[in-house]
């Protein structure tokens, strides 16, 4: 980070840049893309969503073969204001842990990042504990925590801003070093419900499909949870005036992305929006992880609609509100983009992303390794006449 | 394989030491594994599925952390005389140039054995083509090609018994080296008939359920692939005075598993089938593939059915029988037990079990590395006074 942050004007026009250098899908990469797909030794299709996802690799790099060996899990911690509402099955003071069992190597996305030969980038958004600094620990000091949602705007929208960049520039400075896929991945007690408020305000969904169990709350915790929810829904189309979302055929609030994020995000949401931009910029594919990558990705592909060319689904969890957060991105088995793991997992951390990882690895190596029919001196298919 | 075949009387004997030899699941490590997944730092169940997994890996292996780091690939290729009624979109040629690819590096299977570290162990179980030597091609010369189901056996018992013990003989002789898992592929033009064709037997189903498109047959194709299987489960039946399957709830075949597979599998599944018997029997985990590696799990757990401990289901693919057949073995998401991907796979070579090797790999380390809550220092459970 800058050790002098510039002035508030500035900070937007680098928000604004960021949104403007993502690129759409390079199309024509990808149907050269699914044209060598047919010309290699299988049966055409016989991939099936694996041939899919090459040729969304291919609109989002731009490259036919890309390679995907530089991998990196963006990890973001927070925490959130709504805590004190007994949204989460844990204390508060677990993210601040957690992020020390991350810098100890004792976390589930440790084991399964460098099973992944993947390197995490730890970042410290805004997490309330006192952590001492760390070399593998990047922190950013826009402020402890944020607001709870339940009562009062999450961040200003100058604080949105700063995380925002802040994230962008952590891929900017990482890419320096090569990286070919980021995956995308958080810690923060809570914050499956600034997720759920997210996805309800993009979407245009009541809490009732919003809000799920979580780590894994009980049924009064559940009910509290989705009460929280719709009061923070409520409190934000009450300040600016506009329709509440009350029902399922409600549309998104009538609000810019911006303002979505500051009323209703949290500090390491808006981290990962802006790593997310950064990394679509430079077409390196991202790869979300469960419900609130996912929301950050809501907000970061409203900022900047081509981003979704550059977003990739690792898995569908067991929270209700992640399936409609992804159909709202277009990843959906339906456009050839659904999620790659159906696993019921609800853990964090990137751990569904990191567990997805070596999938998209290993299809890019079908495609970097494979001989063609020709190559190989393999028939085809059979004319009518031999099969007869 | 040894020089001279042992007499028949032998091999039966040989055959029936392996499947007695297969071990069921050894509970008391799984619930060991389930206690110290409890006490790892994350909410108890968050890992989903592969928390499951994690507890069958423990029950197969008897290992509550067991290693997955020494993986193979069995690639049993072999001919089926039943290309010649037409049921497969590739001529039979393609079995033999496909061999050739595996041996140069060229295929599907190879790109995702490299990317999974796995080695392959190519077998030759009975091609018709005439293929050159090689150092990496192991060969059985049982017979060349199987014979056509719809009118005549495929295999004689001796020859079936002859391809289970070269199958388990394979394993046994690279375990000596050293194996953690065994995935199983194979490639033989025309034996998704087989695999319908066994399928049906075993579990009780007429074509209209067990016979799909294989690697991508046009329709009339499909019909003519469907009353060739009609054809042979009734050739089989009343070669041997029994009821035909011929309505949805019909009784598997009143027959041997060892007459089953000889009247109609192939040389190529016979050979997984022994594999399977003889990496269940050393403990060491098996990870189907598509349709035909799992027809082959039929027959092996009909044999041995303490066998099903020991099976994982990498995939289940786009052939309707396949999902049968994986609920016949009790692979199935309600019993803890299901395939871990759903990707409309249909390219058979062991592709799906490669690709889901690095799943497996992911998970083992889950258990090896991650820290437990002690360790760690990580609060567990907020109890209730501090969520309120």
């Amino acid at each position: 980070m800058p050790a002098i942050p510039p002035p508030a004007a500035d900070r937007s026009a680098a928000l604004e840049a960021f949104c403007r250098a993502v690129p759409g899908p390079d199309e024509a990469t990808a149907a050269a893309a699914r044209r060598r797909l047919d010309t290699l030794t299988k049966p055409p299709g016989s991939l099936g969503q694996i041939e899919a996802l090459l040729a969304r690799l291919a609109a989002s790099t731009g490259q036919v073969c890309p390679s995907l060996e530089r991998r990196a899990v963006l990890l973001a911690a927070a925490d959130h204001g709504v805590a004190a509402e007994g949204v989460s099955a844990f204390p508060q003071a677990v993210t601040g842990q957690m992020v020390l069992n991350f810098l100890s190597g004792g976390a589930a996305i440790n084991a399964l990042a460098a099973a992944a030969n993947a390197r995490i980038i730890l970042v410290d958004a805004g997490i309330v504990a006192d952590v001492p600094d760390h070399p593998d620990l990047a922190r950013l000091s826009i402020r402890r925590g944020s607001g709870n949602i339940a009562r009062e705007p999450a961040l200003t929208r100058a604080e949105a801003t700063a995380a925002l960049l802040a994230g962008a520039a952590l891929v900017e400075r990482h890419n320096a070093n090569g990286l070919d896929i980021l995956a995308l991945g958080e810690m923060g007690i809570a914050n499956t419900t600034p997720a759920a408020a997210l996805t309800g305000a993009c979407v245009g969904a009541p809490p009732a499909l919003t809000v799920g169990r979580g780590t894994g709350v009980d049924d009064a915790t559940l009910e509290r949870k989705r009460a929280v929810v719709a009061t923070a829904l409520r409190r934000v189309a009450d300040a600016h005036a506009i329709g509440v979302i009350d029902s399922p055929d409600a549309a998104p609030l009538a609000l810019d992305p911006l303002t979505i994020l500051a009323e209703l995000g949290g500090l390491e949401i808006a981290v990962l929006a802006g790593a997310a931009l950064a990394s679509a910029a430079r077409r390196i594919p991202v790869l979300l992880d469960g419900y609130i990558t996912t929301s950050a990705a809501l907000i970061a592909a409203a900022l900047a609609p081509n981003l979704r060319a550059h977003l990739f689904a690792s898995h569908c969890s067991a929270e209700p509100g992640h399936a409609l957060a992804l159909a709202h991105l277009g990843l959906t088995a339906e456009q050839g983009a659904g999620p790659l793991l159906r696993l019921d997992l609800r853990l964090g951390e990137g751990s569904g992303a990191a567990l997805a990882l070596p999938l998209l690895a290993s299809a890019a190596r079908l495609m970097r390794e494979m001989a063609t029919f020709e190559q190989a001196g393999v028939a085809q298919q059979a004319d009518e006449e031999a099969v007869r």
